[in-house]
């Protein structure tokens, strides 16, 4: 056997039992999107990469993305992220579209990067966002959409948790300790965002680096240890309202570290984790100023996350939410006896089908053991056999393999108790 | 304003009006394919060039697959056809998996090909494949597949056809002429695959370049003419009373100027086309002897077909078989009385969303006409309006906008009488 060509690092496939992980996620995430009243768009998978180049993105273009020269010379990107995309496509027909507007897609994505638990180089997004809107209550929707699609997959609060913070809130509370330089204000943010990511004394050490004196990052502390801080924020307060309103509170945290990118998001900021932390954030997102500045466009502030499929597989699996795999691909195995019967099979399967019931036909006439084995190993319930006898009387023999019970019966009726019995 | 970056030529916006007829053909499909027992798999997006040098796609990766080294220095190829790696995915579990399989997809592809109707560079693609069998019935199951896909959309057998032949019949036909050696037939398989698209003295000559005696040309141009050729195979006649069994025959033709490509099919082969001729092929396929050949593993018959979605969508549109446009996001919308009464709307669009109904809160306080006319720009059937009044006797209006009607009820009570006027 000649060598087989291996598939490309960090891709993967999909056997029908992965994809049939995929396509229940995507369809989960069509019926919570849907309840909420969000219409599915998608942008093109390739975009130049100027559209990136403006957005906080660049580190991500630069260093991440997979960029290449088209046959016409100019620069590609398999889209390392949906937001520039959305952006345009907003810019583009901005006084025909009737705002807010609430939109969610689900679809690849690609970043060159080391492939790890919980990280593939090609991966699946569901990205949602409200635009158009500006009010803590917005905010609040989003955080409870992506609740609802926990409490949906049978994910407990005990499990995972959305923990929220407000950049206008920590900007407020960094002036109180004096800190007021814009540049300097960003360096602390990356500073709270490295803190559980670095040991201790190195931490203190990068804060004294950042220009903080020894009040300032005792205050710094302080500020991160209190889980009450969101008090000081009446948008905080609404959030939190809106959160119980819509049943969602249960799952959702207050945390003065969740910071998120530096550049794009301006308000709520909120990021899903296993509870146990245990691997990457399920999801990010939060509220931002101007989605359309950089392409062009009339500011338009929004709120939106972005969660992959990677990380909350690996969660579900863990909780035990994941669909049962296995399931038969169809609900009658109809056979062939010989080949002098063979069209009587295919017509057979044709009326099943009819009948709305998933249906193989056997294509061909090989041992009729070895075609009951097939039903067997694709889990196929009902087997439907026509043999001379069944024929000669326009009926045909019915086994249910789950039962160990056979019935004989016209098609038409075998169809109907079929359907009566999987019902 | 600022110069919105233009997408890439050849790639597609998917707008919520483009994307729900992309998601209704992808649900289309799903259903056809999940009638006949086929599994739904998909392959990675990005493969190795060498994964196509092989098959007979040389001139698809060469001239058309958009092709680029990785940040590791591989060649990566954004998939131009499904086969390859399919083939890859059933090589590298061929003793594991269950035969015959029955496997589906739809997702996108890329080829650099200057875009014209019915062609964009992205692209996405129907791939649907009966592997490990091989007979003229499992060939007609794939047409009667692909006829099944037309019933389901409401296109006609006077709309769309799908063209057979047998590659088989039509070598015997030519050795009948006296044209043995293999690569003549291989010239003459393409003289016959350009009889339509030339004119009749051009394509007289370029029968004699390619060696064709004044006799065989004539003979050639007999079998081309009979549409009956097909009576002279015993598989073509079990291929079409198979299709009849399946109720599938009215929308198929013989014709033995399908040909194909020519490296691959050895059998049946189809392609199907809007019967005036209009544009491009809608989908094309047939049986091949070894799928898994030049991937390493054990000799596999099958059969298959591709359709993208460009065309087929171009034809569906020209004979009115694509859903309703402009359908609402939302059963219902709860609107804001004022700032006071925001969690009460919340709640209440909670209960909604709770009971099954599709329902956007609106998250902002603006004047109520303005949140009424986007009730109304947006198709939105029911308006609730929980004012003063209401929120004291725990109630709500429900505005019916498809009859100009309203009534006032509790929560649980109005979402109960939305849903019976939605049935």
């Amino acid at each position: 056997m000649e060598k087989i060509i291996p598939s490309v690092k960090g891709t993967r496939d999909f056997y029908p039992e992965e994809m049939a992980i995929r396509s229940w996620l995507y369809q989960t995430l069509r019926e919570v999107s849907e309840s909420f009243g969000y219409q599915e768009y998608d942008g093109p998978f390739l975009e130049k990469i100027d559209l990136y180049a403006a957005k906080s993105g660049e580190e991500l273009v630069k260093e991440q993305a997979f960029v290449f020269p088209d046959r016409g010379g100019d620069l590609i990107t398999l889209r390392p992220e949906l937001t520039p995309s959305l952006a345009r496509m907003v810019a583009q027909r901005q006084r025909q579209l009737t705002f807010p507007l609430r939109w969610w897609s689900f679809g690849p994505f690609w970043r060159y990067e080391r492939p790890q638990k919980g990280r593939t180089r090609e991966f699946f997004q569901w990205n949602i966002d409200l635009i158009g809107a500006n009010s803590p209550e917005s905010d609040a929707e989003l955080v409870a959409i992506c609740v609802a699609f926990f409490k949906k997959t049978g994910l407990k609060p005990d499990q995972v948790g959305v923990f929220v913070n407000d950049r206008r809130l920590m900007d407020a509370e960094l002036e109180k300790l004096g800190i007021t330089n814009t540049e300097v204000k960003k360096q602390v943010f990356r500073l709270i965002d490295r803190r559980d990511k670095m040991r201790p004394e190195d931490w203190a050490a990068y804060a004294i680096e950042v220009g903080l004196s020894v009040d300032q990052f005792e205050g710094l502390k302080t500020i991160l240890d209190n889980r009450e801080l969101w008090k000081n924020s009446s948008d905080m307060q609404r959030f939190f309202d809106a959160l119980q309103a819509m049943g969602a509170d249960e799952y959702v945290h207050y945390n003065p570290q969740v910071i998120r990118g530096l550049e794009y998001y301006t308000g709520t900021v909120f990021e899903a984790y296993d509870l146990a932390r245990d691997g990457r954030a399920i999801l990010g997102g939060g509220h931002y100023d101007n989605l359309v500045a950089d392409v062009g466009g009339e500011p338009l502030p929004g709120v939106g996350f972005a969660m992959g499929d990677v990380m909350i597989s690996l969660v579900l699996q863990k909780y035990g939410c994941l669909p049962p795999l296995g399931t038969a691909p169809a609900d009658v195995l109809v056979t062939v006896f010989d080949e002098t019967l063979l069209i009587e099979s295919q017509r057979a399967a044709h009326q099943f089908r009819e009948m709305g019931l998933r249906t193989i036909g056997y294509t061909e006439v090989v041992r009729l053991p070895r075609q009951l084995k097939f039903a067997d190993r694709m889990n196929i319930r009902f087997v439907v056999i026509i043999g001379p006898d069944e024929a000669a009387a326009g009926q045909v023999t019915v086994k249910d393999l789950a039962r160990g019970e056979q019935f004989t019966a016209t098609v038409l009726e075998a169809g109907e108790l079929i359907k009566k019995m999987l019902a």
